[in-house]
């Protein structure tokens, strides 16, 4: 990494101008990072920085400062610009944008994910790294540029949230000690904390408790499910993507082995959301079509939501006795 | 701090035996700081080391080395012992255990608590630390003691409790440098959040569900209520207890100012918790003889729910009424 920030400190000195892209779907490491770019370069540089995501911002980022530089168009050429693609695994995580960024001479791909294809003519990939926005601090160190108060809540954000308030296992000493720098600007953590992650619409929480009213625990404790339909979504004033995250309260169940959460919608398929303390879903979910990961995986049945439920427990129930019967003679 | 550590280390060379004890209703820094000092002075001692607490400790403390060490009852006499007495603000926080140490002549006092009286002969307390468990680290590294796997795990957890996470304000760069060498040695945070923050009983889940059948929102979303009873809870299967923290999912919405949650018990009694993001609800609390602090206090009031609800509900909106009004004029 160290040889490419010192290049791209040369290229800084001769361009007039920079753009920075994230992805699709932003999160907080998305917008967190390109902030806190976007602001390092402006008061260390003097250089106009423009922002592009081809998604709207989610408003519960509207804390970090300047949050609405984002732009979804982009209409003249980025051409002459240095260009910096922030948190994409391949550029197809840019949508539409990507059109405008084929064979840029100047395009920086910077980036912290295990999948990534390396499209950049700069490529600073650190798959140990935490987050988008703790590569940047570091970047920042190399480039010997200040990180104000603003920049630093920026990058502090995208760490937080990356790392789930520092829950998860991307979670390293050289995280904390970077969190540790960018908190000594005079962050308050709870205040970041309650909009990144406490914070929640009470149409959100109304639709909890009509998900939890079918909540049922089977097979001694081992598997915990519940469903909601379209019908429960406009009860509550809800929108569908308020859901998100659901099907982990049951996974967080005491002794629970999986937790799966059904939804149907009006259109007639269901949507089947897994979570996994140790009985492999992906197998299970891609067995209907879906797929993800061992812990945490998805599939979408075209069927009404009893026959569902019916059989998809049915192969979970399979899947449990398997993994009990391994445990009894291992 | 560092004179009375230097002190102890030589009195730790005179002494048979060590003992610690900590509060009745122990939390995670009280237990992790008990085990991780026990771990750290068998280990870099040799010395025999007691674990004393008035309380049963919770079972999701079950992950940490050491924790079937922890007894209630003290039969013979500790006054040869050196004493440690961890994360207590005075001793009447030990109940009955206190009267075996008055007038000791080696006790050691170990807070981080504003309101610590100073009962020890030795008084190690320094506010500024986000826990015990931060405070029992820095005191190794004055020892020259190693801090192996499981004191780590131990203090780790310490802090991890204390700080929600690293989302309260008490966290301090000090605090996550500290918890930075402690992940170096081995530790997931997963395994340890999922143990502290994230796991609950089925029967929580399932009582929530209930409290969240009777959610309301008033006076334009400025104030969110939820209640229960006795025979809402034992159709649960649960235990009063477990309402514990059910009113930050109040306080959490978007936009409200006050979340109240109201526990009629069977005797006759209605219990109210507040959290609030701005009004003084200590102020509300001890209208109705109870108190707290300006973001979250409680009250217990011996009359019917229907009752309780609605006097209480006059004087927060009241109250909200008069913070909108010096909002408009201020």
């Amino acid at each position: 990494m160290y040889m490419e920030a010192i290049d791209l400190k040369t290229i800084l000195q001769t361009v007039h101008r920079v753009s920075i892209f994230t992805h699709v779907r932003p999160d907080g490491d998305a917008i967190g990072s390109s902030l806190g770019l976007q602001r390092i370069l402006r008061t260390n540089t003097g250089l106009p920085v423009y922002l592009y995501c081809p998604d709207v911002i989610p408003a519960k980022y509207g804390y970090l400062p300047g949050v609405e530089h984002f732009r979804r168009d982009l209409e003249g050429s980025v051409k002459q610009d240095l260009v910096f693609v922030l948190d994409c695994s391949d550029l197809e995580r840019l949508e539409y944008l990507k059109e405008k960024l084929q064979q840029h001479p100047r395009l920086v791909n910077i980036d912290h994910h295990v999948t990534n294809d390396f499209f950049g003519k700069y490529n600073l990939v650190d798959t140990r790294a935490a987050a988008t926005g703790e590569m940047l601090y570091q970047l920042s160190r190399v480039w010997g540029f200040h990180v104000d108060f603003e920049a630093s809540l920026c990058l502090y954000s995208a760490i937080a949230s990356d790392t789930g308030s520092f829950k998860y296992d991307n979670t390293t000493p050289e995280t904390l000690r970077i969190t540790a720098e960018l908190l000594q600007k005079g962050i308050q953590p709870s205040l970041v904390s309650q909009k990144l992650f406490d914070e929640r619409p009470y149409t959100t929480l109304a639709l909890l408790g009509e998900a939890l009213k079918s909540l049922t625990l089977e097979q001694g404790g081992k598997i915990a499910w519940m469903r909601i339909d379209d019908n429960g979504i406009e009860k509550c004033g809800a929108k569908p993507e308020e859901l998100d995250g659901f099907v982990n309260y049951l996974r967080d169940i005491e002794n629970a082995e999986v937790g799966i959460f059904f939804y149907h919608a009006r259109a007639g398929n269901t949507k089947v959301g897994f979570r996994s303390k140790s009985v492999d879903v992906a197998r299970i979910a891609s067995a209907f079509g879906g797929g993800g990961h061992p812990r945490a995986a998805g599939c979408t049945v075209e069927d009404a939501p009893s026959t569902v439920i019916k059989m998809v427990l049915n192969v979970v129930y399979a899947a449990v006795d398997e993994q009990q019967r391994e445990r009894l003679i291992g």
